[in-house]
């Protein structure tokens, strides 16, 4: 990337001078190696995994709510536009980068204070900076019986950013909206306000009742340009009694419907009440392995074939899904009885408990050091497929499921972007797919949790990925009783130019037709942004007078889903 | 009440030509009948229930949308104060009233069409003229497996005024606005416009994905003044396979704390997962019995020694509360078992099924009618109390308990207002708490749900209420796991003058109290709402700018929990 094309880029978009001005007033306020500006480095760190991105002009790391306080006052007054990010992990969907070109990107990192855990009534109050590693170590380092609930997402991203951006997670707590309570947050004018309509301090139920008293205003400061969240109140998850996880693999690739269907009965009964993912077999194959270049045969894209020759030798199903099952030893077992009543006549249901994970994760570990040492790889291989029917990198991929429905964060799952890269996934925690040039780009239609509905979604948007060569990968997530997110995934080279550009263009088509047809997106990325309120003037009217009202000049991240364009 | 004082007000507040002007316009628009401004009649049904209220100058009650809309646009062009209530139920908060005098009430019992049910994703559509009884009686007559949630008030209250209001069921979906997905909002323009930021029509998940994209902004038409939702989706529990109630009486008034606390847990563990209310004893006497006037003995109040009479006749404890208990026959099974545990030690806890429900109410009727026809009043109570070890009263008030934890809408409960009026509770269904003089008011705190401070709480508002002279009268409703609202009831005797001023004095000294210890309300009367946002000048500040953005002539609800004042 041309250093070039950023400094382009502030010209055209904003005034040299008063930028300049900017910058110099910020270093000042927040100490000059907190704010990047340097072009090579702003471009490094605006790197994203999706097709295309626009490019902000600067970084600033603020430490405290005054400095940020202050960074908003500087922007008003030069009108320049800021675009806040708590860790900038948003990978699918534009990670740190803004959707118009030329705002400082506000990096909320270095705001990393766990402020409270109160063990009584089950919440943490956190700074935007808290990732969930460190949430999840804080309770385990002071002995807390409670869960978090974390996305399969980077172990490293904000609980706050990913619960405003309404991220869903795994367990019962993963509607991650719902379970904040109590925002505070510096508003566009510079001025700090606290969600629930009482006192700044000593407000007893902050953190306890969502709704507060007077109009609940904190749906504002979601998926949206009016403010940035300083301080947030998120609800934890006593830790139940007995805890199972489960694995379903479906027989018969029609009963797709019947499947969704009985998900939904599952979740009204509250047999099931984790954030059930969903998983088709090219998510399975990302998630595990890496993708089979050498069977394209010429082609851009793996053929009918190749598919249903790889589900035998992975062993592995149409529709994989993993689920929690938590209460008492008699809720427990009364979950799982519902569940085997709805799911065994259409697959394979296994029960996971923790006893059988660690054996499961000891000789998956004996056969891979066996393979390493002395038997070699295919040998060991063999004995596994022996032992479980399974390939060890599917055996390798339960232990991690288990654990996310405990809330446990895991890097495991993020390294599914570099499916189609070229190096080989990484190991440990040093993941970065935007560092390392990774391809994927999501876009997740909320549909009505019955077999019909997701069925036609579903049908509408595979042709879509058969005209631009792509492999049809989507999980779906289900966000509650009644909805569902139909996280369609386009897997791309991002060093191929016209594979790219393929991929973006089947990203905008199938955003189009799914809209077109009446199903909106659950949160959308950057490069989506001007066109995802295009179907709801109405609303898209009120959220403008709203952001005329609070922020006149525009300088909170202007266009962000559509606002203030 | 004198007709003058509503002229009066009328021209104090408004310009008369304009307010002539505007009922003129209004007749024309909605038909003559549809307009009442006869200043008798206006305060005939401006009457309530709480110790003092403000004079609307005119009621209306529009047909359609767009007749709501005309409304609107003339009330802007001539700057007319609407107020508008959906059924105007609003009982121990202020009814039908405004919060200033002389706004228009807007009543929209005529936009009474159930637009849908959808009985597969378990909702329902609609208008703010819809009551519980009315969708009640309809799931009924369709045969719909589905169940709704209403509150213990009147059952014909409206649902979407009730869930707007952050009103409090009974069943696991008695979170009302937790419960509400996709509204339709006239906005003070005059505009048309849906929430979830998808199409108007057509919008797939609508009313099953409560955030839809973009800010969430359906929390700005709860509690508030932007606008008159005219459709509201509603989700509705799929009914169990079974259910059980549960009755429990505290056998020691000190155990208290460690029944909160022992609520919680059953709260998070699932157990119980119902809104459960807990009474104290002049909540129960109120509910079964009419105000022993005889045994004032000289006083204001009834003393601690009638207290604990009273409470040995009835055979009630100093706290009680029902709930229901929901699932498959193992789940309900595992609820009961964990509720025993938690409960069985600190009082008396008793199972309820739908048939041991029937056989009490047989014994009941047959004893109460045995009593009118032969046997004589007293010997047919002594029979019951060998029975029962209970008054009849109290097996009256079972089955309606039950009942309502299964979303069976109740008049029995709305009674209870009649505890101090002079005359005897009404039968049947004629009840009209304000029309009958009776004289109720409530205040909410919301308190985390622990032992420790719903006690500190109680501790801090009972001496008041010996200050005033009342009966400490209290009921806490479970708002969800982690918080509680303790609804103070102060029952007067409306006919009274020095006992309705008392009333208020006390009313306006626990809200004092209670805020500045930093326990704000869950809900508020109009007679409160320009104090309500006090302690929190910069979210005020937000909702007054919001206002003004969508407002700017005032004319919604102005004053309405203490925005646009």
């Amino acid at each position: 990337m041309a250093c070039d094309t950023v400094e382009a880029v502030e010209v055209t978009q904003l005034d040299v001078t008063l930028w300049q001005q900017g910058i110099r007033r910020i270093r000042e306020a927040i100490g000059a190696e907190h704010v990047i500006d340097d072009s090579e480095e702003v471009a490094y760190r605006s790197r994203v995994i999706i097709p295309s991105a626009r490019k902000p002009s600067a970084f600033l790391y603020p430490k405290t709510v005054a400095q940020i306080q202050e960074i908003v006052g500087i922007a008003n007054e030069l009108k320049l536009p800021l675009w806040p990010v708590s860790r900038g992990k948003n990978w699918g969907y534009g990670s740190a980068t803004p959707c118009q070109d030329g705002a400082l990107v506000m990096v909320l990192e270095r705001l990393d204070r766990i402020l409270e855990v109160n063990t009584e009534m089950a919440y943490a109050v956190v700074e935007p900076g808290v990732t969930y590693r460190q949430l999840h170590q804080h309770l385990l380092d002071q002995n807390i019986d409670l869960w978090l609930d974390c996305t399969d997402g980077p172990a490293d991203a904000s609980v706050t950013g990913n619960a405003l951006e309404r991220g869903i997670g795994e367990t019962p707590y993963g509607d991650h909206f719902e379970n904040i309570c109590g925002l505070e947050v510096v508003l566009p004018n510079g001025r700090l306000m606290r969600t629930g309509g009482g006192p700044m301090e000593g407000y007893q139920s902050w953190n306890c009742h969502k709704w507060g008293v007077g109009p609940y205003l904190e749906g504002l400061f979601s998926q949206s340009n009016y403010g940035i969240v300083t301080k947030m109140g998120v609800w934890l998850m006593p830790k139940p009694e007995k805890f199972v996880s489960c694995l379903f693999e479906l027989e018969n690739e029609e009963d797709f419907p019947q499947l969704i269907d009985a998900m939904r009965r599952l979740q009204f009964n509250g047999a099931i009440r984790s954030k059930v993912h969903l998983i088709n077999d090219f998510i399975m194959f990302a998630v595990v392995d890496k993708y089979p270049h050498h069977l394209l045969q010429g082609g851009k894209c793996l053929s009918r074939e190749t598919q249903l020759q790889l589900r035998k030798e992975y062993n592995i199903s149409s529709w994989t899904f993993a689920a929690g099952i938590y209460g008492s030893r008699d809720q427990v077992r009364a979950g799982m009885r519902l569940a085997k009543q709805e799911l065994a006549p259409l697959g394979r249901l296994q029960f996971i408990s923790d006893g059988k994970i660690k054996t499961i994760q000891q000789l998956t570990r004996w056969l891979q050091n066996l393979g390493k040492r002395s038997l070699g790889a295919t040998p060991a291989k063999k004995i596994g497929w022996q032992l479980f029917k399974k390939p060890l990198s599917i055996m390798e991929f339960l232990p991690h499921v288990h654990a996310i429905e405990k809330g446990v964060p895991s890097d495991y799952f993020v390294k599914h972007a570099y499916y189609k890269n070229r190096r080989p996934k990484p190991e440990g925690k040093d993941i970065d797919p935007a560092r390392d040039h990774c391809g994927l780009i999501w876009l997740g239609p909320i549909i009505p949790l019955n077999g019909r509905q997701v069925t036609e979604v579903l049908d509408m948007v595979r042709p879509l990925y058969e005209k631009y060569q792509f492999e049809f990968s989507t999980a779906l997530m289900v966000a509650n009783p009644r909805s569902v997110i139909a996280l369609m995934s386009i897997f791309f080279d991002k060093q191929n130019p016209e594979e790219t550009a393929r991929a973006e263009q089947l990203y905008f088509e199938m955003g189009r037709v799914t809209q077109a047809a009446g199903y909106q997106q659950y949160r959308t990325s950057t490069a989506y942004m001007d066109r995802i309120l295009e179907p709801a003037p109405e609303f898209r009217s009120l959220a403008s007078q709203i952001k005329t009202a609070l922020d006149p000049n525009n300088i909170m991240a202007p266009g962000k889903y559509g606002v203030g364009l």
